[in-house]
């Protein structure tokens, strides 16, 4: 496993490094970026994975929500991939914004077409956190995840299916229920056919109703003027027993980055309070 | 004098808006950004004025700096202008990327062919100014202006030749002594002909040197490892009876706008104690 720097950039009391690497479970070659704060040769850093929404790539995140101050600040490694496979072309992947190119869904695809290439799902949960340990000092038992819309679905189902390996969960605006809006019929379909079993596996509302493993607690802002609101429900989001979820609505916020970088602070808080322990 | 609104989005404590106008002194549609704190009906606020730098529109501020965050704190307006005038076509104001479009230099040209648009100088003295004060509660008796690069430049010649308007100032690796380096002599050639005098009325060493106006405190950042310190040369600004100017070399930081997110959390501080007076 090995990634090449393709730039390095001080920021704050760190680094931005964009790296570009093979993948193995997405067989082509991906970016991606990292920021590292600074550190001892000894020292082993919490380290959080964000996950970007329709359209991203690693670079929205890095330039537009201010993240490195706080990641400086708490001296937490961030990871931040693209949304989908791009070093490869299959038919179909770039004929809409909300399939294919920048919409990976972090689903591993099961439809033959998307099967070789679509599975972010892995990418995310075991290809990145492995390569991070080769590339930067992040102690792989103090992992979180969060992100935004399409990444903030991502999130909620990988932190809910492997509460083990991310200790901490938050969103911004996810995208709640998927088998329930058009946004992720349509992915679900694509990616996964028309067996709605295989759907329910990545449907964070879903997924919170059954959840039985260990305590997590949840946290997910939401803009009131979010115009997607329709896609998003997060009123499908519910408490339960061992996952407590805090839904805050936010007055007045859209579904930009401006939103993400107003509430990103307590995010970190979040992630931070979690993750000291 | 009026502008229309293009986007207002909620930001922190306050909004962000784009608006368009017709200009007068460019003679063309301009876009620009302000940041309005949230505030009380009879209340005024202290406005600063962002100066980009080349190529840049009043977008890149907006999206990669993190201002908002502290002119949310700090209670302050901030107007960020783009960097030349867009709506004309004027034959070799697209061949290069540091003349003619995104490279007004803050300058009002006096060659013919640009006289007519390229009147930064006015725009951001004169037209912006007033422009704010009919869109915004702004405190025309405290204001500030700060920028990078080109708009370092812009901001300190602006800043030392009306210091009355512009009470506090500050910069990010700002080309200092434009008469001297083949960015500014370029833009001067073009904008302003010949007669080296003329230029002499736009570099901010120089200005320093003969400034004998109210005293100024001027805070500048240079990153040690921005790849254009031949163009800058911070040096050339030094420090007269009536003007204290600050160069602080920030070891390791580049040219971009990670530098100026890193350290613009001190640039707020730098103006709200002078225009708290």
């Amino acid at each position: 496993m090995t990634a090449e720097v393709v730039t390095k950039v001080r920021s704050f009391k760190g680094f931005q490094y964009v790296y570009r690497h093979a993948s193995t479970s997405l067989k082509c070659d991906m970016t991606f970026g990292v920021y590292v704060p600074d550190h001892s040769d000894s020292e082993k850093l919490p380290t959080l994975f964000y996950l970007s929404g329709l359209t991203c790539t690693h670079a929205n995140f890095m330039e537009k929500s201010g993240f490195q101050r706080l990641a400086s600040d708490h001296r937490m490694i961030v990871v931040h991939p693209d949304t989908s496979p791009r070093g490869v072309d299959i038919s179909g992947d770039s004929e809409s914004w909300d399939f294919g190119k920048g919409a990976g869904f972090y689903v591993n695809a099961t439809v033959e077409k998307w099967a070789t290439n679509y599975n972010m799902y892995d990418y995310v949960v075991e290809e990145l956190p492995a390569l991070i340990q080769s590339i930067a000092p992040s102690d792989s038992k103090r992992l979180g995840i969060f992100g935004h819309s399409m990444g903030g679905h991502g999130a909620l189902v990988i932190g809910l299916r492997n509460p083990e390996k991310f200790r901490s969960i938050s969103a911004f605006a996810p995208i709640s229920h998927p088998i329930n809006c058009a946004w992720g019929t349509k992915a679900f379909t694509g990616y996964l056919g028309d067996d709605q079993t295989k759907w329910e596996q990545y449907d964070a509302s879903l997924l919170l109703k059954s959840y039985s493993k260990k305590k997590v607690k949840i946290l997910v802002d939401q803009g009131s003027a979010d115009g997607f609101l329709e896609q998003l429900q997060p009123n499908s989001l519910v408490s339960t027993p061992t996952a407590e979820v805090t839904v805050r609505l936010q007055d007045g916020f859209d579904h930009s980055y401006y939103f993400i970088a107003t509430f990103i602070a307590d995010h970190f808080e979040h992630h931070a309070a979690v993750l000291a322990k």
